[in-house]
């Protein structure tokens, strides 16, 4: 029996699936795997490579220039697809790396679209999560271009409270943060001194202490309005399909 | 008769449809609608806008910070979709401006849903656009997070490039490019004074000239070796489904 726990509360909150819908889903997951920290499972260029969902853990994608430099492109955490870009564009636009140890369920994508001819309302559900994630990489694209490093931080770190909420993992107190200073500079677009100078000066503040692995929101009110946080493009709210 | 031509030459590409699944297409596209150049047709924070596919002109997303930055997300030329990720998310995390005169085909995403209930294939080819639509927005956070000015530049011209290619609209000798220096600019991260020196400079080094709405390739080996131009994110190889 696969767990599909995180994945049927993401999906769930947005489209209701139905007993006979969700066994669809469940069928389509082929095998469970562990990959450990730091190991990437995809490749940047592969092309024969599976999708995965995430059961435990959190990973990230990246795309790597050739002077060597690295933009995260996205982390994800228990629920979200990894990969599912790259195998429906055939090759892989970024490379995926677990940032913990991690366990994925194994999904082929063949499997995936012949499902979809029997259960159109998951290929919507499919659709939606495509979205959002598209939704979190243009607000990524906006904290890049144009947010302060302070706020593209406060930013950062009050989405992914907001993404670990719908899974059960966090809330307006704070997290649990596996993710190291180089994580936030790659992701963020800064170096890991400005990260840490950045850090120090929310805390000071007394807006969020990032500190043993623990986001610990001081001032949640203040965090959000500070970096303009408005979460209505991650669709919380209620389902596109009752 | 609605024109469909740009979107049936994009999504052919990738999934090949046949003329029933394209005549259920065609019934989805309820009307023709035109709007001028700078007035937005949908607000970043509406709720109860329609979805478009685009005819003819060009149109831009952007989302505006409370300070009145701006960042161009993408540009959107005929065959594109214009607010559906909007749409499927309830609330429009970002305005769309037409950047020529526009005509657009209005779309109503209840029926694209119900729709996908009769004709998966359309679901697949709507989920592949919308892949394709959020690898180019990962390509745009690495311009502006990881590329020089020079390099962004140089690496938007060649995509907007090889996306006209696809519907007929320019090649490797160059195209018409309806946008300003100020759009440029606000999609690139960059101010316009900025912009205007890094045309100077690709345009003095032989490899593009960017003059009186028209991009011309003077070198576009040299420019996809110097911008580290890899096409495959945007799938232009072979269809996903036959």
């Amino acid at each position: 029996m696969i767990d599909t726990t995180p994945l049927v509360k993401k999906l769930g909150a947005f489209v209701a699936l139905s007993d006979a819908e969700l066994s669809v889903l469940a069928t389509l997951l082929k095998r469970r795997r562990s990959f450990v920290a730091g190991r990437d499972l995809v490749h940047q260029g592969q092309s024969d490579q599976a999708a995965y969902i995430l059961a435990s853990g959190w990973a990230c994608s990246y795309k790597l220039l050739e002077d060597g430099q690295r933009q995260i492109v996205d982390f994800q955490i228990p629920g979200d697809f990894l990969g599912l870009r790259s195998v429906l564009l055939h090759v892989s636009d970024h490379s995926i790396e677990p940032v913990t140890d991690i366990e994925v369920t194994e999904i082929h994508v063949a499997d995936l679209l012949e499902a979809f001819a029997h259960t159109p309302r998951l290929a919507t559900a499919v659709l939606w999560a495509a979205s959002r994630d598209e939704a979190m990489v243009v607000e990524h694209l906006v904290d890049v271009g144009r947010r302060n490093a302070a706020e593209r931080m406060a930013h950062f770190l009050l989405e992914l409270a907001a993404r670990l909420f719908l899974i059960g993992q966090g809330d307006r107190t704070g997290f649990a943060c596996p993710l190291t200073q180089y994580h936030l500079a790659d992701a963020l677009g800064l170096s890991a001194v400005h990260v840490n100078r950045v850090l120090r000066q929310l805390r000071e503040e007394g807006m969020v202490t990032f500190r043993d692995g623990l986001v610990t929101f001081d001032d949640y009110a203040r965090l959000a309005e500070f970096a303009q946080f408005d979460p209505s493009y991650m669709d919380q709210a209620n389902p596109l399909l009752r």
